[in-house]
């Protein structure tokens, strides 16, 4: 183990070794292993926009052994789906690649701003998962019902030594649409992620729109003109960087502006990418290339 | 095991041997034991429409004993019902026919877009089941909740080595009457079946309709003309064909209807049917000699 | 045991030998044993109605004695009533009445058309019962709870040795008050409890309205013109005859009109009464005298 | 044991020796022991209504141990209390006074008609109880919840050896207010609380008003004039007094009026009073006063 | 441990030693210790009003150990935070103040006036807790659901030795903005608390408002004009004193009114104070010397 990556496991208190040992699993794999950088392919699109919304574009990803090999061909972190995906890969990979076992889902039909549970601790550790993660909606009328999800959830992965990553996406209840990426939202969003107890965070990248009058005053003397900064403050709002925190990329879009948003990232001091329709959404050889170039731009060499 | 079969069942990563056993025990039952296709005949209608609109037109089959009979006598693949009529011919028929014990159920009078838990896997293991059946309907406003009671007996049957078949049925919510026979409708509810942990998914066979409007672009280039074209595409879905697909076979029809879906479905590559007011709505001559062409045609006879 | 007995043992496969030695300790018990019928006293109209319109009209009958009594003097088959009546008597009749534990009840005053579940399986075992009791009403908006209640129930009672005993009484939702009597309503409400899992099934006498549109098809050929005839269909939909149907006499009546209800009952194949304000609301000599007639009635002895 | 108490346990059919131990800790306490009648101090008023309200006429009252050394001064019978005020005199007090742990509460500002479970079976036990209480508001929207929840508590008390005691006070739903108080709707409150197994029942003392149109024709040739003819009907709802009545006092009130409630209970054959505010709410030398010749009057000396 | 902490302790009836214990841990702490007298240093407002609200205008305080360093050099008595928070500083401070596991948690977004629980016991136990805490809304429509999750935890607590901290706010259903700081309803909160089986009890202090019109009788004899004599009636409602009583601090404000708050606790017989953002919100010196003063004050050197 690097002392970069001890520095960071170190910050855990309170946790067990067990936990710990699945979290540097995921910080030691693959070309970021040791950097205490990370990226992350998530695959619950399939569940959450259809399978033909996601995958159509490029069929080899129908199959999910492609998501597992494009992990592993692109040297990334972890691997993240719900039940089904994950299970379908399981033996075929095991051992190649830390797996994050994903617990709710929502989907393109859902009448109400809120995900079922789909999967279980017992599920995540029987696949051999370093981790299992969850999405919360803040600000949804239902944020209440999720937490109590998702806190016995993370006791029970916490027992079973299993790190706990938590999407927390504001949405609903009376936030505006340009308030779920707001600056204060996103910090918010960070923070009570880290209050839950979540080992990573994983939050969308901030606007510089403050959404909260209440909030106005606490940010009315810094300064949020760059991504970078905001980043930076997502950090702060993670107890002081004690936490790992990951930016997600959103809809698929150009590669510079993936790369800008991983510069962006690594200059704020995030801890990296989770970044799934911009990889399989791309031809499997540019989906390569762009991740080669989001490596290189975590370790600093672009 | 024929190596069709194997090579089938070695698709089911992540899945233990006793339930991959139990999937076995359908695939090698029958005049198709060993060819990768399979008819189940479900007899939940008495419970879903009444005895009467289900049962009067030939009578015989108010006995639960006949229909263990007749897909003994047919040669399928196995029996699916609830928990009554599924017990009722336990120990005449045990070991004889493998059995799916289907775990919930609506009703002709139900006020909500749901079903009720009516059996247990305590039940299904007491009764020597070789799988637990479960019907979810993506798009209604309790979908959330019927997928996490599928999500704990799904756990419970992998707990006991028993397999799990999910009826994935459209309905409900913002969806249009034509939308629940959409292409991308039933390609997504196989999708969500098989993100659920399904081994085996019963779908209807699509239209060539296309509800959602974010998906009409990933559609767009397709050839979707014939059925057998829509159901590739439900495999496709279905993990690209890692995961067993039957398709049902509707309301009592003319038999060459029948026949033509059955074509259908084996041009497409789909595993088989689940057919059942097909069946016991005719006389048990016609049934038997309709489900004799049937096992024909899968078996490229026809 | 009687050949008779037997016979209707035989019909309960996939049941434990204690659930069958429940069943026939009520069908070997009184006059009626070992013929295959059965009367029921059943006391829950005092929880349901309240005590002065159940017992001012006979005084006695406000003791939980009287009734323990009343059923071991007629030689009846069972005794059914909620925790608290069947607790004040569960010593002194130890080992006298085969008892049925009710376990759910409504009450004068409820403002849902649902039950409140009011004791256990625990309960029942302690207090040495044959059974359990629990009432449905399907078409009401809350069945789906109903069911899960008793399939819970049930699940429990088969584990402790405890046959079911189901009251099957449609109403509310989208029903018409013409349509919880209505020959297809009863016949279907009749399958819905065998497709729970009761082992006895208690329904009302039937009329010849058919209450369902979808279901006027499947009845047009039939003659349903006398009561036995109905009542032979009702046996017909509890799986064609394998489960014990039981019929209540509704609200106190004329003593003709009461055999005749016996004997449309015995001449449909029927298994027997649960008759209980038309015993205890009238005075204990005309009760027995009453029951004494009945007994002959099922016996074709009148 | 008194053979008047002996005779009273006698008709607790189906109840284990412990928990007929722990009426006669009540039945042979204080003044009263040994004659079958009781008085018990019940003091919930301060969560209820406040403790300014219930406490501030008599401010020794607010301590906990006031209330003890009441009942045990005045020879009463059993203390009555919520987890807090009973907690709080536990120990100082062990031995000397049997202890009923009332189990929920409302309060001054609950917008539903219902209570909120406060204790436990377990803090029962841990703090030496003779019995759980719990009330039930028949006729409310919620019933059949509070119904569920004393089923499940009664189960449990029963299983560790406490006996149970049920306030059944009619309110909410259709019930008027002059009902709350109907002679016909006390009785079927005192059987519903008889049916759900209930050892000792806790009504107020009924009206001659008769609440239910379908309650008039059973009680229109009785005698319901006095309040002693109506307490001995409540009395013969209660299982044809197989059951320990108690009668509430209500608001305090003038002596001669508490005095007059007491011989009516006792002449109805009621078995005594649960009084709360009465005594706390005067002097102490007045209450214990007062209640010494509410003794008498129990003990037929007054 | 002290005779005067001894005293408080032995006031505790009907509780464990190990929960005694886990008082005399705070109470003995710091440099209040043994005094009878005790500061909590709580950090829920991170969660509850986002983090750049809560720290921004003294940024070194986005780090969970500033807080506890806080607490450690200040003297205080213990540190309560939520989850996340608490476990952040887990292993740098063990051993070094008593810690007090915050369980539910609101945010600024939340639709309805509730919390969700967000810890448990079990992670309390973990964390080397002193006690848990719990927030209670009186007078919200939820009360109720409030009231049995704390019950429940409670217990649990009990059982594992931890003591219970209420935090008891009236809020919401009919209660007035100005009601929720009128004195009888901050007795009656603190009452409730007590009542459930708070060992220390949180409240706001009251205004003169009375806000109950059942409550002016009780309330119109006394003298209410300074705010030591409400805390006195605070005190009583707290069962005469036998319960810890603390006071929050509110919304940060300048340093003379924190400590006319902290005397008047003090003469009013209060425990102590709960202050959070008014030491955390200001910069570390002057928090320290604000506390050093409050110190001052409950040992009446100020």
């Amino acid at each position: 183990m690097t002392p970069t990556v001890k520095a960071i496991l170190d910050k855990y208190e309170g946790t067990s070794a067990a936990v710990k040992g699945n979290l540097s699993r995921i910080l030691m794999q693959g070309r970021l292993g040791g950097t205490g950088k990370l990226i992350i392919l998530p695959v619950d699109q399939g569940f959450e926009h259809g399978p033909a919304r996601s995958f159509a574009v490029n069929p080899a990803a129908y199959d999910p052994h492609y998501h597992y090999q494009l992990a592993v061909d692109a040297g990334l972190s972890a691997y993240a789906a719900p039940l089904g995906p994950l299970e379908a890969g399981a033996d075929s990979f095991a051992g190649q690649m830390p797996t994050i076992l994903k617990l709710n889902s929502s989907n393109s039909w859902a009448t109400t701003i809120d995900q079922a549970v789909t999967g279980s601790v017992k599920d995540a550790v029987r696949l051999g998962c370093a981790a299992i993660g969850f999405t919360i909606y803040p600000g949804a009328d239902k944020i209440f019902d999720m937490i109590e999800e998702i806190r016995a959830l993370r006791e029970e992965a916490e027992a079973a030594g299993l790190a706990t990553v938590i999407w927390s996406y504001p949405r609903g209840g009376d936030l505006s649409k340009d308030g779920e990426l707001a600056l204060d939202v996103g910090a918010y969003a960070a923070y009570m992620a880290a209050g839950l107890g979540a080992h990573i965070i994983k939050t969308k990248l901030p606007t510089d729109h403050i959404e909260q009058k209440d909030a106005v005053a606490a940010y009315k003397d810094g300064d949020w003109s760059t991504m970078a900064k905001r980043v930076a403050h997502v950090r702060q709002a993670s107890f002081a960087g004690r936490r790992i925190n990951v930016f997600s990329g959103g809809a698929a879009k150009g590669t510079d502006a993936v790369y800008q948003d991983a510069r962006d990232i690594r200059d704020g001091g995030g801890n990296g990418s989770i970044i799934g329709r911009n990889t399989f959404q791309r031809p499997r050889d540019e989906a390569l290339a762009m991740l080669d170039k989001l490596v290189k731009i975590y370790k600093n060499e672009e």
